[in-house]
């Protein structure tokens, strides 16, 4: 029963079948080969557009601070949440890559910005105060860091906040597939229709071995050379990156990211409604992805943990558990007789 | 007819094969797994000592930066041969990892540090003078960039003389086993035996995917910490670590690295010998691993391209034409019958 | 009647007549002067002591950033209040200086840091935990951004926190003067004798044209070449330093910055009673230094301003009325004449 | 004798009497205030042209190292000579400011960039190869650091060079009075009219305490706001300005710089005529400037220090002797005692 992590999980079996039929002869490096132009059609059809540009990171870390960087100089801040993953989870790599620039950072429930915060952010941008750190960029997460979802609107709303204020808006999807399937939205609705710019768009987490995929729609899609460039000079542009690529192909393929969210989905509501039926458990956030927090008493953490359980303690005496693609009914089951 | 890159050549179906064994179930993210531990025990073999801490990356230029970055403070230097990878090819990683330590660069032939230059660098160098930057590590590369390679003895040497004057030793070892396989060194005798406290050991180019392992030696150690906190916060902690350690363990096993590497080497020379029997070329640098730089006249090079070759142009109407462990016996078959 | 800030007041003459001093012969450049060799003299008296090493800056933001550097890497965080100078006010000069490292704001009324979310702060670090950014400076200003004086028991009280947690103790003292006067506390008890290792000793509001000095005590001093190198490398080593040198000498001759302080402080209290004589007037933080943050009604605040008084709207509605050295009595006599 | 620097020598008196006037009330701070609106207009008349933006600096280091951040970015590379003050002397400063960027050293006689070396540098750019670091701005010096001076068709057939390559022409002035008088040029010459885009036109060494200038001409002015930003968030934007304005006021005052400028030449050119006048003296480059490097026998340089002259040995066993605006006519009649 090991509700630590995503990714703890292995990859998807599809995904390992793509990395042994990519191994096959030559390819040009540097993603000049063919796996990774195909990726670009396959992510046409996923995107429902040909107006963007794509480039592709081992790590959600590194995917994240490398799009930023492209947006925020090092004389700009990044607006986001307290609990955000690039606030919180990232060792300074936002700072790092934007050669100093500043997270400004805002609260709200569920690890969902509050508006009146964002809308108190922008309006105290004044890029002309050489003083103070301006905002260039809105940081948003879906899923959030606390499980939840924005909805396809809450997005498009924030985003046009944002772009008033003449910011670029970036989304970090490392949980974009259980978002999506929660909401219902396509990755198209959640992205550059809702006016994303850049959008950072796990695998990982969903079940590849490792790959997260940047995408700068429209306008953004000018800044494709510099991230290039930033790309490769923090070791971002691994030289066999058809075996990137073709990670992602298999994910795509027959909407497999997609089926494997929406079981991890499924396990997470599972395990929840579990969890709820003891007394003395209460959620912290409402489950609209694959993670759970949640207060329990000992006792069922005893429980838990005397049965193999591994998940980990949060802030304010809650826990976390995260299901995965690979969260099988078996463990459902177990979780059920311990629970019971 | 493929001699643009080995980075071109696919992996080893063993690695292959090993990434599919290590995809079976959960196990800790961030390097806390079984098969990272297995590549402890698999490099303490290979390496002939416990005295080392290991971090791996997929990319070379990761690996270097990396390295380098815990040992040359942004107020420091690094001195390297001008044709270095990590001078010219990198797009400044180095200065980006560093906080902006600056490279000096250093001449001699074959892209071997000439020994008067760098005993010339070193006495100049006054930590107490505040005005200019003072060299903190020295970082040789093996193979070089032009497919020479240092014997075991010279990069003692240059060590001795850099610890002399308190400087960090850096062994670029991107393609470390075509350097090992030539000079019938071990990669003990190459690394801390001669001096080197941090070795970047390259297993992309020899047969893997995307594999670099950084190797911290005796007291250079004592940047553990600091290196995995500079590697999460650049995104080279990816969390599924067990697929990079299952590439190593894969490529130590029966010493496979060293036998794709005397294959390379061996196709080099056959290669090589093959052009240099048409009048007219000239080896611009001996072979001493798995690239060829080589002067050939018009009529050649056209008869090779007709033929579907594919190299590079190089500097000073050279070419440059590299093998792999991929590189068959039949192509150097037709390579015979279009130089013959 | 400029209430605007104390940086808006010329120097005091004895600062000009230093200068025209100094400006005699010959010296040698970047520190090795004779005016140089005096300051330390005369900083040993004021501070008490010689265990320590000294550097002088034309600005505070360079003076903290600089400071902050070296002892931040660009791995760790410096925690500091969320209204500090260093967060606010310096457009990300902490960040910039030591390559990308973090603020990690603390609350706390009248800009003093709440003990609870200090000690909360300090329990988090672990430096083991690669994916957060651990603290490895406390910095703490005195005088506040709001005007209100630390009292040296609480600073000795939170130095003590943080060292039990490995960290070291800045001290920005933009406003050092005003501190010591409003306290009664020596240069030598608010800084090395209350565990601060580094401080930031301003003069340039108290009175100079132009003149900040970086103190190393004790341990701390085992960072001064690095200090040097940092400041060479960001333009703070002017070459001809005896003319900040000569600032600070005139400044602590008769101890000519105290009583510059005490003429400043003298002059905020002043003007706090009489605002306050008007009905609507409500202070918002104690006056303990030459700063006074108020809320004014309307109407006084027309009168002030039709009778050409400057200074600054602040947050939540009031108001930031600064007074200088230079602020006269007359200056107060045509206060009380508009607000009486 | 003090043949040591430039910098060693006190200002100019007329500096101090406008230290001292400009001491008089309050001003706004951070440039807003008056003697810095007269400075425009001054710099006006000096430059030939209204089509500027202008920043005040205390050292060059940081003026030129600020000037380039705006110009190169964390991925690009400026050119210049390899003897530049910004390659040897500022300890980085161009890439800790840039974020990193790099410096590509070009050779040349008398520290002036050979053409055909700059010639093959700019073809050799390629902004859409990644791997390598292209060039953005060059950076010429004038007066070199070895005291040549490049005359106005040189600086404006290498600016012209350099904007075919689209990038950016900088220039390092920090003893551009003396190569203005030395070739007879005037500033607008030899900066905007030659195609240089920012000007770091220096005044410490020709005679103030600390003030370097940074000027944006023509599309460069775009930058102003980054410039400013930057400025401020490396300490370079002390809040009392006046006193920098004034020092460049005076300065410019009935061309007082280059009066200055003109008697350390003309002490260089008489001191160095003396030198030569000793059998085994031999001059490695000719004096355009303030700047003597000269070869002198052993006896000569015994006789020197024996009379008490300061001067540093310099490469290749010669030796560099700097005259200024103090340098009197008693100096150089002692100078001649020796000698002769």
């Amino acid at each position: 029963m090991d509700f630590s992590s995503d990714t703890s999980a292995p990859a998807h079996p599809k995904v390992l079948e793509a990395l042994v039929a990519a191994n096959d002869g030559n390819q040009p490096s540097y993603g000049n080969d063919a796996v990774t132009a195909q990726l670009r059609s396959a992510l046409s059809r996923v995107l429902e557009t040909d107006d963007f540009d794509v480039w592709l990171c081992a790590s959600g870390t590194a995917s994240n601070a490398l799009a930023l960087s492209c947006f925020c100089p090092p004389i700009g801040a990044i607006l986001c949440h307290e609990e955000a993953h690039i606030a919180r989870d990232e060792r300074g790599a936002p700072e790092f890559f934007s050669g100093g620039g500043k997270l400004q950072l805002l609260g709200g429930d569920g690890a969902q910005i509050d508006e009146t915060e964002l809308r108190s952010a922008l309006s105290r941008i004044d890029r002309g105060f050489v003083h103070e750190t301006p905002a260039h960029v809105l940081s948003l997460t879906n899923l959030t860091e606390s499980g939840t979802a924005y909805p396809v609107e809450q997005i498009r709303h924030y985003a046009a906040l944002a772009k008033e204020a003449d910011l670029t808006v970036h989304l970090d999807g490392a949980r974009l597939a259980n978002a999506l399937v929660s909401t219902g939205a396509s990755a198209a609705e959640m992205s550059w229709k809702a006016g994303v710019d850049v959008l950072c768009l796990g695998l990982t987490k969903t079940g590849a071995i490792g790959c997260e995929i940047i995408i700068l729609f429209g306008a953004a899609r000018a800044k494709f050379g510099a991230l290039k460039a930033r790309a490769k000079r923090s070791g971002h542009m691994p030289p066999k990156m058809r075996y990137l690529g073709a990670q992602a192909l298999a994910m795509f393929e027959d909407d497999l990211w997609l089926k494997l969210a929406a079981t991890a989905n499924q396990r997470a509501r599972e395990a929840s409604n579990l969890l709820c039926k003891h007394p003395g458990t209460k959620l912290v956030h409402p489950v609209q992805g694959n993670e759970i927090f949640v207060r329990l008493d000992e006792d069922l953490v005893k429980r838990l943990k005397d049965a193999g359980a591994t998940f980990y303690p949060w802030l304010d005496d809650s826990h976390r558990l995260v299901t995965s693609w690979a969260t099988g009914a078996d463990t459902i089951k177990r979780l059920a007789s311990i629970v019971g």
